[in-house]
């Protein structure tokens, strides 16, 4: 793409100190090496190593507003389906990795370098863009180093995105909102093990504490204040059926309608976790492993991003607002953007997806890509003139 | 009965540091007025003012060993069945006053009269018997302080005794082993009322709190060292429907095959509590209402009831040792005797009983009080030659 | 009061089939014996024996619309203060019957009685006046069999009311939402009693049974459609410390933003009761104690009342909406008038109350009595000429 | 070994119906390969094809009773130690197959061959001598299938024999009692999975089912007829923090000191895996992976034993009885000699082992294979002559 950029690629994209659920070095050697194995360049490798993956890209066309786009890029550890009737296996660029982009973020990429690539040659956008290549959403890891930053301090209005999400190709979704603030925990219980048939009496069970930990994590009293959720995803724990297990952990999370809301759940959840280990006898550690607020799309983005949709072809079908329901550390951003006195809106780009977000048959249909870049580009440059 | 007693009533009996789950004034004041109304002598109310309701008969005769007979003479809350075919209700002599005789211990105390003037006029007995009437054994409440009294220090035999236990008429067993030690104790938990529909996120919810404890109670590991129990006997909390419950309480047991064993249980009862109490943001207070520890009967004292058993009319099996399975403060008693270096046996005078003990249908074989007599005050006169 | 009604007493104003939680005879025959020694008419006794104690009172002023006025008019089982700063018990009209009406329902009464008197008096009064005066609302029970009484379905505006709710007298509240439903149960859990300490595998426990349930209840999931509430309100079990529990009782709540979550929680709460039943080997019984659906004010009723309101003498703060965040049984008053095409809405008439609603010293500003009875007259008169 | 023996391998040996516990074909065959990779005969390999890996060894000289040993030859799956300070390693005769020996049973092995090769060759031997080489003692898999193969049905003396323990070299215990019968079990729940923030009531939570499960698992009463185990070992569950968990599972085990209060606890243990996954609207599967009875060593044998340890250099302690507080499924094989009038015990076999059975260092003193040869070649010799 010959396009004059300014790109912060890796450490200087990403706050460091706000990084969480970095995963360990054994994993991050081995998906550098693979990346040089793959021909990365040099220098661009020594600015990611340490997992700092993200990239923000600055396109200047003058005087005028900043506007901002946000994409997420990362995958999800899964098998890519491998049946011809999985259109990517089929026609050859099925991922090999063991990894795979099952959410459609690859079709997010491609929002972000097709906005650079429309609005550089666009007469009429006048200003500076930014293409937030955001790291680790699904981990809810990667928004708040991004957010903190830099990078947004600085502009006024900003977009994200996210293709499919139930939303058939031609429909756009304008302005999200009910995104639920969500903070995701690893609560590690250590005991004492103990053969369970000759000295029961001198272990220190892990596992009872851990199931009284889940019983009363899911019965945290509902909030008069809105909506909350909570949740145990995954458990294990203990070394074999006749050991009185020492060590068990719960993988977590809880989320609310506000940020308060989940901070609450949150506090229950953390006393909940040292009462349980009080109970058995037991120590527990619990670690946030991702966090992310909620937030609101602003009116008047909004409203930029419906106006230029309708007269995008191949939209058939506009909507104003939608809640999702679920959450997305794109928040960390669009509240960055909004504490500085700037705006934001989270869009949905319908695309007719063959099967559920994070399976292994998950693809994306390409038209909805023109459609994508063309709203996204669209609003972007009818906001820089604002 | 004109015998030359000296007898240690009520505060006599008694040392007062020991006491545990003595009822509250109201009851006392209660049973006080009963009595008095009842003709009892003004003097000796005085004296048993306080729940201070045991005594203890001296009875000398020369030179020679003490001995001593502990009888428990207390009663249980129970109405007494009135149909015709209770005896006691046919024949007059049932109780009105709401509590009765369940378990036999008006048999005891018969047992305990009856050897005392056995003994009184026996030339052949010589040295010192005391008979001990220890109030609160149902409650777990009386050995103690009983035991702590200073009027066991000087015995040099002891034998406690009970009717009944499901043997019948004409059996003996000379002496018990197996007593469970218990700690009986009664948790209450406090949090905070709220409004369950307008307001849930305020309250503090006892109840959980109870459930939990109750969850993990049962759930305190089983110890390699030997039999252990544990028990949630009473529960009771909240107050309305639409509340968050604010308090809550357990009236619990553990039992242990040892004293240590009992202690283990108690300890992880007690953390058990705590961590419960933590878990839902809760006070709470454990507080113990009874305790006994376990005992054995010595080899030699049992023998000596066993041998004069056999030659009791009416008496048609004896056996040397049985196992209880339960709990008995007469314990204290016993340890005391036996950490002196005196010898103790349980023994176990059977009796045709109509129905289950602590019913209200509860019935002795009146053929089963002379036997009993005999076997004890023959037993005691051949301890006190020894 | 002269006043030429029509008054259907009892029997006659409840569906007999509908009603829920009626007391025991004993309790009934309790409460009718005070009633005949108070000289209640032995006529009206007669009606209402059996718990019937509701009425309906029919003012037909020509042609023109029915317009009808929900009261409730229960008490609570509470003893009412006798201090001298409580105004009833200083001016001799503090109840004796240990009972009171310490959440305003004499207030509604008298609200009911004074827009008799208004609107027969009224030549700008035109059509047909139905006041329900409603049983047994604070234990949800008195609703749906009036409702249902054939009362209801010609009624085409209806108001309900409530006194105080901390609102300050002089304030009114013309439309009530976010009623939640509610459904209120009782589980009795059943096993089988044992010895503790001799015999615990023969015990089937019913506290551990009630212990699961009251933990998993709590854990109900949350509901992305909408608010949900869940409590145990009550519980007990078990009869002694050292006998395994063989009986337990819980208490409890469980309500939704709107009917069908109200019945999602429910659901999950009986198919819990069951589980917790199976897990400890006990029999269940979950009966329904109380039980009501949600429902909303409609504009046009509600907007009738805030026009009037305003030229009250003594209002000073009219609201058109606000949300309750607990539930009512008029609730089924109101969708009764809904569905048959109807109007209504749940008016609050505010208050200066001494203390909260339940307490023993709660009571009523008399300065509200007459802006009550104002505001609802003229309501009425409005919706009449609709 | 020049010995003439008759050898059942495999099929031959084991009754196959009554096999559990058998690992998959992927790992079947995977260890198939390594051992024809390794050399092993391939008419061998055919007859323990499936997982058929035990055999009986007969050895018979002339007219006299059928004595038996029994010796379990599996290993563990656990790498072990590679440092110097472990002989195994610095010697280099170091496990290269990430399985070890890690509790003796190559010891065993040695036990079985050194007593064939002794009394193959010893004049005072008469009779016969079956060596049953058992698989699968770890998982409790191996001992029924062949105590049910019909080679034990003959034997008149059975000796068992385990290493270690904690003994020293030097040290044998003629008769070990105290086997605690087990039963190891695998529950598997399966719900259904939903996003746990938009669709958390879509789920069906397998994980509170398992956490219901194990709060119940060690909530089971004590029986009052003598000692039990309950430990639930390992547990896993769920796939990601964001998902309502459709799966978990727990490996359990349950134990009693007769093989009733080992059916009583697995009784318990099933109806409470039934009763967790009603409670939370999920299937449940319980499998039993292992079992065994309790057992007690005879009289004679045990005496046998230590009459012939007395005398055998390097003993220099030996004890008559002592419990195991453990379980081994040897008991099927013991159970089965004594059910058809045989007697047996187990014996164990002193030695110095530098750490814990089970561990990666583990290691015997290869003096205690002499002496473990030839007390039980001695013993059997004695046996033989009965």
């Amino acid at each position: 793409m010959g396009v004059d950029l300014d790109v912060h690629v890796g450490r200087d994209a990403l706050a460091s100190d706000e990084r969480i659920g970095v995963p360990d070095d054994t994993e991050l050697d081995n998906w550098l090496t693979r990346a040089r194995d793959a021909g990365a360049r040099e220098e661009l490798l020594e600015t990611m190593a340490g997992g700092y993956t993200g990239a923000v890209a600055v396109l200047e066309r003058g005087e005028g507003p900043t506007v901002g786009l946000r994409v997420d890029i990362d995958g999800l550890p899964r098998e890519e389906a491998s049946g011809d009737d999985h259109t990517p296996a089929r026609e050859g660029f099925r991922s090999e990795t063991g990894a795979m982009h099952a959410c459609g973020h690859d079709a997010h990429v491609t929002f972000g370098l097709g906005v650079l690539e429309t609005l550089a040659d666009d007469p009429e956008f006048a200003g500076t863009l930014k293409v937030f290549f955001q790291p680790a959403e699904e981990s809810i890891g990667g928004g708040k180093p991004m957010a903190e930053s830099g990078h947004l301090d600085d502009v006024d209005s900003l977009l994200a995105v996210h293709v499919g999400l139930d939303r058939p190709t031609g429909r756009v979704v304008a302005g999200i909102d009910g995104f639920l603030a969500v903070s995701q925990f690893r609560a590690e219980f250590v005991g004492e093990p103990a053969h369970a048939g000759a000295h029961p009496s001198e272990g220190r069970n892990a596992v009872q504490a851990m199931a009284t930990a889940v019983q009363n994590l899911y019965g945290i009293s509902r909030h008069e204040d809105g909506a909350t959720r909570v949740n145990v995803g995954r458990v294990a724990g203990g070394t074999a059926t006749n050991i009185v297990p020492e060590s068990a952990t719960i993988e977590g999370e809880v989320r609310g309608e506000t940020t308060e809301l989940m901070r609450y759940m949150r506090d229950q959840a953390d006393r909940i976790a040292d009462g349980a280990a009080v109970t058995h006898d037991c120590d527990v550690d619990v670690e946030t492993v991702g966090e992310a607020p909620s937030a609101a799309s602003d009116e008047a983005v909004a409203a930029a991003v419906a106006d230029v949709a309708g007269d995008v072809p191949g939209v058939d079908s506009v909507s104003d607002r939608e809640d999702l329901g679920g959450s997305e550390d794109a928040t960390y951003l669009m509240q960055r953007v909004q504490e500085r006195g700037g705006q934001a809106a989270y869009v949905v780009v319908g695309t007719d997806h063959p099967s559920g977000h994070h399976t292994a048959t998950f693809d994306v249909d390409e038209a909805s890509l023109d459609i994508g870049v063309a709203v996204l580009a669209g609003a972007l440059r009818e906001l820089s003139r604002t």
